[in-house]
């Protein structure tokens, strides 16, 4: 048996590869978009790839999809309306859903393959697509934002990497369009990238947030799928401030049966590393 | 070229793997304890592993270490005297050598091959090793600390895998023994592993710490070169509280040229995971 029948390997920036344990190949197809695929490995459950970057492994797929949801969410004063835009696997949507005030949490996104995929393969990420409070949408999310009249409390990017469909979901005119369909108090949180691979991609992003919004911060989680271990999420809001306006007390009273996510790593998350502090401009 | 010319692969419990594109084999030597290598990487500069685990790579050892030396050496009200089990590449030292007030650092480092090689291929981690407030002992830790009536403020344990030539440094008996080495206020770290992948570990060292000591609990920080990205420390002391008795202000002032540690990353590393926060039992 060749070594590609043994290992799921992700070659990153052509100097780093991370691999996980195949036990056996489940799905592949090919959308206008790009290459969705679904592995079974060893120790990690399920993977879902994406043009071969993983973007969800069943085992610890908890770590980013709560720190993408809880920590707007649990930042608003009173979420109602929640838009995710990608994430078509579905877990952000779960999350995101664990919010007792949530009336309605709107998917967009570009490709059906992956909502499909998602659903029939990975069902523990993306049952919560089928709630009656979730409504996916099939369609481009920069243009979604740039032409609706709705408007949401929480705007949440769960992006792929800054190219491919996902380029214009880095830029500025998006996130113009973002603050216009945001509430009075409205937050926005958005996948942001490696601070060890890719510190470039978060200071673009930072820079933008700052043009474009009052408040605008960064902060990290870690998880066993992403190169590198450290992930970062941009923040930026039209006035809630991530640690001064945070009422731990929310917290513990949901009582939500979260794995990584509680009041204390709240906080942590936005204590930032001295290199990536100085990146970001804080 | 085969692949095994091409790609330095850690594999992990059989299940995962991190490859480090190699440019070429620098150094192999066999010790008593243990095979001692150095390769020279593609992306992250020259690595260090020994038994084929990857130990130090130049490119963010400045992670580990900077963590393990200075969380205990700002808590300490005066750190004077330092002792390093373990840590023969000389990065803890270096770390820890930044403290004007620390006038002697003792490593032990049981295999004399991992202090010259690491002197030879890495200077850029172990040349503290040569300075005279260094004080390199080559011989068996679990033993110096039992033997020894010298006094330190501040003991680090910076071992490898809790199996071979370490594996008598995550057991009670050790703990019972720096404590009677460590002065009034002292305060010991060590290396505790992987939370995603070694809970059980952890578990087992926090539950010998709360017997030994009063004060006892771990913190984590991510790097690129140990599976899972994220990894822990284990904390205890005679009455030093962790957070509670950190003063910022001392980290300001010492005006050090760090990359990861700083006032901030100090309290938001003792924020654990919620799974992590119900293992060590806080």
């Amino acid at each position: 048996m060749s070594d590609a029948n043994l290992w799921l390997d992700e070659v990153y920036q052509g100097v780093v590869r991370t691999g996980f344990r195949l036990k056996r190949r489940v799905f592949k197809g090919k959308s206008p978009f790009q290459t969705v695929e679904v592995v079974e490995t060893a120790g990690h459950g399920k993977l879902l790839l994406i043009d071969g970057m993983t973007m969800v492994s069943e085992r610890d797929e908890f770590v980013y999809h709560e720190m993408i949801a809880h920590v707007p969410l649990f930042l608003h004063p009173r979420p109602r309306r929640v838009l995710v835009i990608g994430g078509g696997d579905g877990g952000t949507v779960r999350e995101v859903l664990r919010h007792k005030t949530v009336e309605s949490c709107v998917l967009v996104e570009i490709d059906g393959l992956v909502v499909a995929t998602s659903k029939k393969y990975i069902p523990k990420t993306a049952s919560a697509l089928s709630s009656r409070r979730a409504q996916v949408r099939i369609e481009d999310g920069v243009k979604f934002v740039r032409e609706t009249s709705e408007r949401f409390d929480v705007v949440i990017v769960d992006s792929t990497e800054p190219f491919g469909p996902a380029k214009e979901l880095f830029g500025p005119t998006f996130y113009k369009d973002v603050r216009r369909v945001l509430t009075e108090r409205g937050i926005v949180v958005s996948q942001a990238g490696s601070p060890f691979y890719e510190l470039g991609t978060i200071k673009n992003l930072m820079k933008i947030l700052k043009a474009v919004f009052p408040v605008a911060d960064a902060y990290t989680f870690t998880n066993l799928t992403y190169p590198g271990g450290l992930w970062a999420f941009a923040y930026a809001s039209k006035g809630v401030h991530p640690v001064r306006h945070f009422n731990s007390a929310r917290v513990k009273s949901a009582q939500m049966p979260l794995q990584w996510y509680n009041a204390e790593i709240h906080a942590g998350a936005f204590a930032l590393p001295e290199f990536l502090r100085k990146a970001v401009g804080r």
